[in-house]
């Protein structure tokens, strides 16, 4: 059997199809310049549950019955789970899979979780191990300021640079028919480390993953800039985003306004947001609710996806640590000739 | 292609060889029965480190390098990590990986995540995804006890059907050469729940999900007791197992003295640990160094690990919630003809 791998690049030989994605944002998210491009959307973060935890609970499983929807799919068809979030034990992803009868597999690789289930969910159905996967992701602004800084009710005054968790939920169907778009190859990172620890600055400690990981990309598929229409990071936010594309340009990648950022474009309003969205939801519901609906409609033909997440825990903010990031890529590209599109 | 999978069981075409393991345990764990498996012993549970968190990271950091040194390999041979642990946002595999320069997937499956990085990693070695594959996994109970219960200065005491997080780190290589096993077979389980909510009984709330998997597995290949030597469960403890033996007899499943418990075997002291150890290195470490150096002396031939992890958070508990549970399995055999064995 012929490799189908060079460095760090999973390249597949029959692209698995997104067949259907769903996706459910909170009011924050909603009232962003993308609000309109979600399939649901909460005016109350607790989605009508006790607690915010289970709210995310119930977002995850709203995003889930969307994406079933659209493609005309039961859980019956799903082989195989493949979900995450930042909480601890990555309780979000563990319930909702809970509620189906589906073998599941928690990932964890921060905000670059969805990336990540994209990538390995592509693995495992080129490689004939499954036909159908289903992957989701969350985040929540009230759960993961809880977990990660300080109960809102503190009221702590944070820098202009903090990025705001994006609260919302994201699910996509991954199979060999249907849809409009596959993905082609998918890059897994190395851990990335360069002393940053602050872990109000996020975006600036996953910048240098997401630059390790495109430059990885380029190199081995012998690809540049210009073989993408949009090279499109998950959560760095505007400061990040900054911070990547001097690195970027430090090795003669210049990608100018090609190079998006999903948690800035969300969330835009710099006094409240700071340098705009991060979290797992970020990638989650921006791929699949404006990009891929921006594919299929034909102004863009192919795009990276670089889900960043950042590996800290309050812990190791505690004992003084700096923070680890990492980052994964995927290539979307719309399938050539076309496809019927459920998605 | 054909279809490499049936139900919830993965078949590997040709299947990945374990070509080393490492092991390294703690104190309690060097004095059990075991003790003189383990590769590396340390007496002091922080390793020399300055914090707990940090001899866990050691650990596993050790174990890492043993399966290296056992497979005369270095990190650059290494196409791919998997690593996960207990840890909130699994900080001790995050930062370990931070010193290579890998590719990194976290995963997390409580304490079945050895068998899910070994059930993956076979999973992308199989289908042409990566020639070589390091799969590593830690547990620490003072970690463990201060993110899950009560810090130990409390001195809270438990009831007798708790168990004792194992302390301990194991690493595994895989490959497509050397060593005297494979991994023929993977069987990723579903989340199960039967409404149980004491969190000092996980082997209880784990039991079902066990079960479940093994039951599937043996009806996904049409086989059964018979063709294993030896039924190995993670870390269920003496209560667990008890449990788990009663549902498989109530499916005309006997397994008498075949079904085994990696933690019970690991810690017999009951006065002392309770039910037997649990943890992700529980599995981690007796497989590799326990069960396979049986395989490989021939006293048997081929066996399945069922690793278990209850997917529980110290906030579920906290919010009432009861403990959804995962069981994933992978099937270990002699490769037959033999091969060199540097494992």
């Amino acid at each position: 059997m012929a490799q189908k791998f060079n460095g760090q690049t999973l390249t597949f030989q029959n692209p698995p199809h997104i067949i259907s994605h769903g996706s459910v944002v909170g009011p924050e998210e909603k009232k962003g310049p993308l609000g309109k491009n979600f399939d649901l959307t909460y005016e109350d973060a607790k989605c009508g549950e006790k607690t915010w935890e289970k709210g995310e609970k119930k977002m995850v499983s709203d995003s889930v019955n969307l994406a079933l929807q659209k493609a005309n799919l039961t859980t019956s068809d799903i082989d195989i789970i493949l979900g995450g979030d930042l909480l601890n034990q990555l309780i979000t992803a563990n319930f909702v899979a809970r509620d189906y009868d589906v073998p599941y597999l928690g990932l964890y690789g921060a905000c670059s979780t969805m990336v990540q289930a994209l990538g390995l969910g592509a693995a495992l159905i080129d490689g004939s191990y499954a036909d159908c996967v289903l992957g989701y992701c969350s985040s929540h602004y009230q759960t993961a300021e809880r977990q990660y800084r300080n109960p809102l009710e503190y009221g702590v005054q944070y820098p202009p640079y903090k990025q705001w968790t994006v609260t919302g939920a994201g699910s996509y169907i991954l199979g060999r028919v249907g849809g409009s778009t596959w993905i082609t190859h998918a890059t897994f990172g190395k851990v990335m480390d360069l002393g940053q620890k602050d872990a109000n600055d996020m975006g600036g400690a996953m910048a240098p993953a997401a630059a390790d990981t495109l430059i990885q990309h380029f190199k081995d598929l012998n690809r540049g800039p210009q073989d993408y229409d949009l090279i499109l990071t998950g959560d760095l936010g505007r400061t990040g985003r900054k911070i990547l594309d001097s690195l970027l340009v430090e090795k003669n990648i210049n990608l100018g306004e090609k190079l998006q950022d999903c948690g800035a474009m969300l969330l835009t309003d710099e006094k409240k947001y700071g340098s705009g969205g991060s979290g797992c939801a970020a990638s989650a519901v921006v791929v699949g609710s404006v990009i891929i609906p921006k594919i299929i409609n034909a102004d863009i033909n192919r795009i990276i996806i670089i889900g960043t997440g950042a590996l800290l825990s309050s812990l190791t903010v505690k004992q003084g640590e700096s923070i680890p990031s990492v980052a994964h890529a995927v290539v979307i590209e719309k399938i050539p000739g076309g496809e019927n599109n459920n998605g």
